[in-house]
């Protein structure tokens, strides 16, 4: 006999838990309309029983191994993130023969392929469009309508901590330090920020779906990585002098001889769309041979939107139960391709030194690029101190090697009239 | 047995014909690694044998009942477009038990309720993303990842002809017959561009984004229409000096007393993100009350881009043969809430017209609008003849009610300081 109803174990009542449970409480009537028959939380999972809650639940237990064990749940939703006990619990369900929804990134970039792998074996559904996007239905269409194209190019603001830092200090001038600061007395911000400001997030989110998009597992510890902490509020003035924004992307692209995942800041042309995706929004571009370029955006976190993508999950979940056709996401397994390291990349720079103002700087400076295949193609200078005769130079290059770049770099720290490299930034064009 | 293979009967070997035929031989892997095994053109259906193709093909016949009769075909992919015979076709092929994959608009938007019915009555699936937006993940989304979202409102540029003509008036400070010839002479516009330039396209495409989102049925009639060709350059131009750019715009909102559905142009004010959607992109706003606001855009017709969506409907119909599941995306039949006149929006306007040029006209004119309850927030002015003292006035409103801003334009018309109300459009704020 067909079940009459879904119950659910909610593991985590946090942040996104509580996303959950609203959502479920408040449109409980369309949920139930969309699946066929009712689903409701039967038990939550939490760390501490004592913890003072917004919402009074009877279900309420620290023993969350006996929520994964619970014969009578069909479906788990976990919510608690990072790996330990996360994986396990999910690993019991799945055993257990239940249907899983996670919102958790980290396990899903570190054990996505293999949970997917023990979820198909079982005819059952794991879903997690929460982990990437927030709200922004991302996994499943790369999962569905997308899924007959070959992605060529795939970038994306996948974290809204950085880019409201990122927008702050373009808009209001502010240090990165100020805006970091700003960010964590509005709830933005962790009080440890090192997961956002040093591009683990993003390279979490970006591991998901270039394994998605790519049909084939790419580890966590491939896709190359660089946080915000070292952008200047000097380099956001020259960025918009230039005629460009100063974002922090992840973008992966696939070449004849591999794919090439990252994660750092980047100059975008002002008129790229994502250019101008402001404060916590998160967007993602996909570029596909045949659909060309699609662009998806919204709230990348927080509770609601969070809940509506794990509600989302719920539907599809519900639904399989009703008439059949779980399990029927699983990971296809390609031809793996390569993965190239950051070395391979060819793009353009940003460049921003201190010299000594004097004649024949810049020929010299031009001439030691132009040997290790750098050319320029923009220039802004000022003159910092007039009495120590020191001057900042900042370019633009053509698209370049990146290998040959840093040995470039390399190179020119050591020349004497070069008094320091302040940064360098990619610039996609 | 589970079938080995999807065969495929294709209706229609035009633009979109062609595509899907393309991308499933191009694609042929990345598909049968996404299915689980291949699918396959076995016949393909056109309306004319002799006329010359860009693709050879052995199972071309003219006798289109023959395909959907054909007891070796499993999936029905249409690309006819137009109501008949597209609707008697589809009907055979799912009392056949062939799931219907169609990228039909004006189909789905006048029957596609009772085809959904059909389908889900046999089991059977009956997919069309490509109806709306081309490329563009749309109909899937609002069914799954956003399902458990009680929508508020959506709005969108859903006519790609009509978004390139506005931004060629706006960019080259074209009349509408200059660019509506050049977007003729490059193929973005039919030789008869009625049912873009006067919103027949983009209104059946809002009827079915809307049918999705509110789990009712929106008939096509009862979503108000107005095309683009009253705009004019002179709109254009004081659109862009009070801060707006003039798009077309779907919209539809749900209010107490029911549901508004309407396409129209709109004054956008320029930070918003559809305003920064040109040429022929689409884009589609939706609000959930969970999700918040989520754009979806990218190309919105085209050969490739709706192909992409009709293959990756196959994908998931093909994942359905494989594991169970098919008809799972029925449409919900909500309790119906009414749909509401146009007569009943509440919004801005910006209103132009030619006056006498004389001491109190702007007075006057301010108290008749007031008496119907229009006020005004902003106002242009330029004299257009010295001698004959004739002004040409641009006013905007506060937000007012449409049947009373009707009215007092109608009274305004019969004043003898007005010389002509030259255009009134609505502005979204």
């Amino acid at each position: 006999m067909k079940p009459q109803m879904i119950r659910v174990g909610l593991l985590g009542f946090g942040t996104v838990g509580v996303g959950v449970f609203r959502m479920m409480r408040d449109n409980a009537d369309s949920i139930t309309r969309h699946i066929g028959f009712p689903a409701t939380i039967t038990r939550i999972g939490v760390h501490d029983l004592s913890k003072p809650r917004e919402f009074a639940f009877a279900g309420l237990t620290d023993d969350l191994q006996s929520i994964v064990n619970d014969p009578e749940i069909d479906v788990i939703i976990e919510v608690i993130g990072g790996v330990s006990p996360a994986r396990e619990l999910i690993e019991t369900a799945l055993n257990n023969k239940k249907h899983v929804i996670t919102a958790n990134k980290e396990l899903i970039a570190k054990h996505g392929a293999a949970l997917m792998k023990k979820a198909a074996g079982h005819s059952l559904d794991l879903h997690f469009e929460a982990a990437v996007g927030g709200g922004i239905p991302l996994v499943q269409p790369l999962k569905h309508q997308l899924a007959g194209n070959d992605v060529l190019k795939m970038m994306g603001i996948l974290n809204g901590t950085t880019n409201y830092i990122l927008t702050q200090m373009a808009e209001k001038k502010q240090s990165l330090d100020v805006a970091l600061k700003e960010a964590q007395e509005l709830g933005y911000a962790e009080a440890d920020p090192t997961s956002d400001v040093e591009g683990f997030d993003a390279q979490y989110k970006l591991a998901i779906l270039s394994t998605i998009a790519f049909s084939q597992e790419i580890p966590v510890d491939e896709v190359y990585r660089e946080g915000i902490m070292k952008i200047t509020a000097d380099d956001i003035h020259f960025a918009r002098i230039l005629g460009y924004r100063i974002k922090i992307l992840g973008i992966v692209e696939a070449f004849p001889e591999g794919i090439l995942a990252r994660v750092h800041p980047v100059l975008l042309p002002r008129r790229f769309p994502l250019a101008n995706v402001h404060d916590v929004y998160n967007a993602v571009q996909i570029r596909g041979d045949f659909v060309g370029d699609v662009i998806l955006s919204g709230r990348g976190a927080g509770s609601a939107p969070t809940a509506s993508s794990v509600i989302g999950d719920l539907i599809d979940v519900g639904r399989n139960i009703r008439l059949g056709g779980a399990g029927n996401v699983t990971m296809p397994e390609s031809d793996g391709l390569p993965l190239l390291p950051i070395e391979k990349l060819e793009t353009a720079y940003y460049l921003r030194m201190l010299v000594d103002d004097q004649p024949k700087v810049l020929g010299s400076i031009a001439t030691r690029l132009g040997e290790y295949g750098v050319s320029l193609s923009a220039m802004e200078m000022r003159v910092v101190s007039e009495k120590d005769k020191i001057g900042e130079i900042v370019f633009l290059t053509h698209i370049c090697n990146e290998g040959m770049f840093r040995k470039a770099i390399s190179v020119l720290e050591s020349e004497p009239v070069v008094k320091e490299i302040c940064s360098w930034i990619r610039v996609e064009s």
